[in-house]
């Protein structure tokens, strides 16, 4: 229901026939007539969608009689006209053609709403935003930033999840109020952001590239960047120096399946690590109610995206793992320790152990995969929007921590009794995989710590708002007061 | 908020009591009377769903004493009586029980709206739309055809995503705003669909079974049927004919392995060929106000359907790949392969070369599987709907040719030197991979035609809306004006 | 649009001013205030989300001068001076400090509406529902149990989804219709649970673990656990008992690699044959409209969540089963059989029935896999909310129970001829693979039995709501009427 309809119903319902239709059907609603600037891609959608919702639609164009099709039921005729049809006009052209709008300002002055949705192709493009422009050249209209989050073909598909939501700014609050009145009619959720001035924030908007996965993204580049070069060296050149053989070809499968398992592990147990890290600042300072410094507050906002990418690395190494017995080298050696195997002409006998220690190993591997899967499913936004915040919560804090320490396992599994033979460690480095077992051994331990009773209980009286005060500071306190 | 609380207050606030209570909770609404026809699955969810929302519920019944097990709440009587009581009445039963529907003209006239909900459960059932049937039947009535595109369990559940919008039709503007309110409060978009006769069209809908994925699947069809014989005479049929031996058991796992991703490659890049043909019509007429041909119209409209089989086409193949060593044949055809080896007790040498080639095949083919998965999941619904215009555009685009630029590279990488040998060109046909390869490379050449700065700035210009105008054109334009 | 901006139009707006403003623009509406206590996550969230919907906020605070950072734009003072200020107050406080809301009743009396939005860590904490025992310390305020189901986190990032309902429930109706409005112009749905006893099953809402879990849970533990005891008798004691051979290490990957397929196929068929069994009741009743048993209804409502835990374990499957190859085990016992093949020095001839047998058994196996990820995909929220009911039914049974019937064969194939060769009959048990085929064979039989014509003619009238009757009970009918 809207202020519009309401205004119409307030003229010509009479108290007496109100009792006679309970519905409020009594009213024959006149439709509302607005305008539409531009018959381009947006302003043909938007038309079609106002029409849809029962508002009449009047274009104005350059060209009303050679105009692109239309919405079926639409009128077309000049900007002028048009514009003085109508109280509420949407300006659906690219900020190069306002300066024409200029010539329609006497149409455009008095309660006239100007509803500005345009953006630009780059941000900083203009000194000044696109709606406070409009404002500019015809200051007897209100002029409203709003819709310009949303795309064509968002509009002409109905509002859905995330571009639910319509961003709105301008000076005159009842300007707003009429805007917003449409687009809740129309199915969105209003958000107001306050004056003019935050139209330039409010076309930023539909310009940012994954503003939250950038951190997550150089990190990732940057460990795989690392660790390429590490074991390249260590693999590669230490052979090529030591034999002189040159095995440079294992860089594409090989190096690759050493490499993004390693960052996989990482990237998870730093998602881990800020919760850890909040939890005992929290201990430390007795109190929840402190802010985080910015560093910790920017890494606990990108946890899910760290999370998403390292899922992305974990599944790049099960495919490479999963290909290598199609590798062409692969089949080369065993060939050749099948046939060597026979000219030792020894009985040969299976390792018990050794098959125990592989089989757990893969099958550590494989469970921990399931459920880091069952972690990024559950990250979907459709899911998880299904999910109570006690189920969210259980699922990427207990389902996590256990993938994190199944993942670690099958890393130690892989490690097994290397960590003591120096054969292992060529020029005094150890292995990447040692490496990289760092992180996520140290998160596991903490988490340990803060599972222990006496730390949990201090905690989650902390964050059950109880404060630890020094005896002097609460003196302090009553003195003040 | 709706009309006929609306209507409830102006009815019994009065404006000195208003600025004591803001927030109008001053008014006792008194809850609103609705009235269902019909105490199956609809009617049931339909009523519990109003109930909950605040409305009360008078059924009207066959056998008001002894039916189904009604929402806790509403009320059960004949349904005359309950006709009677309300102004809104929902029409939950089959058409083909509308007939006793006319015994109740007398109290259905007047003011009183009939909601249609109901769906047929073949097109073309009747010669008439249900709606417009019950219309002539009641024609005091006022009748609107609404809700029948969701289903019981949908109401039951809340409005969700898709099912969000809520589709009506009526000849009477008052009997549609009274159903628009009850669906508004309900928590469903309302679109509005016109007069009466648009309700056929309405009826339609729900029996829909993927309308969009026709042309794409009949394409899947068409190729995986063509090249499945292509390869089988090739393969199987040559080698009978020529050596006497029947290898038609590779038809279910090596011949499919051919198929499937032949196919996903060919899909993949019809997904980007019509962009492209688009890009290069905009460059030919010089505007993009002119209409796309139709076939190129309906060919953009299933990209997305084109993509997501070429995903599940790649899944199989990598499947399919996958198994391969466990292939009781490849097992066969291994020790043979080294049984011989040792005879010719030849000193083994790997081949660099071949080594590097082959972990490159396999090491571009996963990281294009990857992007492949990437564009998958972003095209779920939930997940698009979080991306901005510009992030979408990026995945779908970028992201898109970088992935169909790998698939193509794999290819290569799988055909290698044996493009130019003979021997592969049996019976003077070349082997599928490289007929399927014909497609994508057009469109990647085609596409980087489109990168070079000079064509790129054109195009960028023209989709902006900029148009390349005849001189003599525009002379006539200046005549007509 | 909501009832309190309603009247504040109405003590502007003169009905002479309103057919000049059919926006309803001209009425400047005064932002309206509303309270919170408490400056948590929560309240600030809330505060947050009020103000960006244009409403002002106003923070009561037991330290206005030092409390945490709090959204701009919003005003802190103390709780008297809080309360008193708006007519709405919400109370975003732990339960343990509701007493000293005591103190405030003068403030919180008359027509102020108290909104407790707070929830326990546990159930039955407390002997009475939170919002009850609000009510009972200040008797003369409207209490309203609401937004509890919400997290801060959701608040602040928009309703979304299934987070898009908020329940509410109090004693009186103005007092919720106040609560209700500003919850639909935060764009939430409302749902009226009744009077404020409604609290205590509201507080229950957020601490439910995945309720509809429970039992499919259950059932795969219970499923995995008797079918992994049956396994390692079989295989491992049996082994041991009769050759004194430990192949223990087995248990890792072979023996987990049994018991998935077959959880995975039974948990498939216990989806379909509640369906079966419904429908079987159908035509026995001869009417739709008696209710199924409750165990009965409570199987088909956790039909989806056997559906998913069987895709788990199907992807388990798949895991364990495409890592085969790189088992040290399976490299040895490759390796022994190919030295002892050269030994033999016999012509190795491929056998041609068994490499299209396993070839068929492996693509089968794929197919049913790439169909069981395709239910999985569709029935994620936002996907199957897009879908029509047709195309959703169409997918979960047609292509449902082509799933299981690929399963069930890819496992006949699997057994082939063992069924009737006794050696596989160690200890007078079956394999655990035939047990496993029971359930889903007698599925298929049913289902097939329903899709004869005569029996599916009969069924389809039944669920179009045609009844058997006795002639007996219809004359009885006509006595009573």
């Amino acid at each position: 229901m809207s202020a519009d309809r309401l205004s119409n119903m307030s003229k010509e319902v009479k108290p007496e026939s109100v009792s006679l239709c309970p519905l409020g059907t009594a009213a024959a609603p006149e439709q509302e007539l607005l305008c539409i600037f531009g018959t381009g891609d947006f302003g043909r959608s938007l038309g079609q969608r106002l029409l849809q919702t029962g508002y009449k639609i009047v274009y104005g164009s350059r060209r009303p009689h050679s105009c692109a099709p239309l919405p079926q039921g639409a009128q077309v005729t000049s900007h002028a006209a048009a514009a003085q049809s109508a109280t509420l006009v949407f300006v659906c052209i690219h900020r190069e053609h306002y300066d024409f709008l200029e010539t329609l300002a006497p149409q455009l002055k008095g309660k006239k709403v100007l509803v500005d949705v345009s953006n630009n192709l780059k941000k900083d493009l203009y000194p000044e935003a696109n709606a406070e422009y409009l404002q500019r050249l015809i200051p007897g209209a209100h002029v409203v930033k709003a819709f310009n989050t949303l795309s064509a073909w968002g509009l002409q598909n109905g509002p859905s999840d995330a571009s639910r939501q319509v961003y709105l700014c301008g000076n005159s609050a009842e300007a707003k109020q009429g805007v917003a009145t449409v687009a809740t009619k129309l199915g969105f959720t209003v958000l107001d952001r306050g004056s003019l001035s935050a139209a330039r924030e409010l076309e930023d908007f539909p310009l940012q590239l994954f503003p939250e996965w950038r951190l997550p993204l150089r990190l990732a580049i940057g460990l795989t960047a690392f660790f390429f070069f590490y074991v390249v060296m260590r693999d590669v050149v230490y052979t090529y120096v030591g034999q002189g053989k040159d095995i440079s070809f294992r860089i594409m499968v090989s190096m690759a399946n050493k490499v993004f398992p390693i960052v996989s592990l990482i990237m998870l147990s730093l998602c881990y690590l800020p919760g850890v890290i909040a939890a005992f600042l929290q201990l430390y300072r007795g109190t929840k109610y402190k802010r985080f410094p910015d560093w910790l507050d920017r890494w606990m906002l990108c946890r899910k995206q760290l999370g998403l990418l390292a899922l992305g690395f974990a599944f790049l190494h099960v495919l490479y793992t999963l290909i290598i017995p199609i590798r062409h080298y692969v089949r080369f050696k065993i060939a050749a320790s099948t046939i060597s195997k026979f000219k030792a002409n020894q009985t040969m006998e299976l390792d018990n152990t050794l098959a125990w220690r592989t089989d757990s190993y893969f099958s550590v591997g494989i469970l921990g995969f399931g459920l880091y899967v069952l972690l990024g499913i559950t990250s979907l936004p459709s899911v998880s929007n299904a999910l109570s915040w006690r189920e969210f919560s259980f699922i990427q804090s207990k389902l996590g921590y256990l993938t994190l320490f199944f993942c670690t396992f099958h890393t130690y599994l892989y490690g097994w009794n290397k960590f003591l033979s120096p054969s292992y460690y060529k020029w005094y480095t150890p292995p990447a995989y040692m490496l990289c077992l760092v992180v996520p051994t140290v998160v596991i331990v903490l988490k340990l710590l803060i599972l222990l009773p006496c730390v949990d209980r201090s905690l989650t009286r902390i964050r059950r708002g109880w404060e630890r005060t020094d005896p002097e500071d609460d003196s302090k306190n009553l003195l003040l007061t």
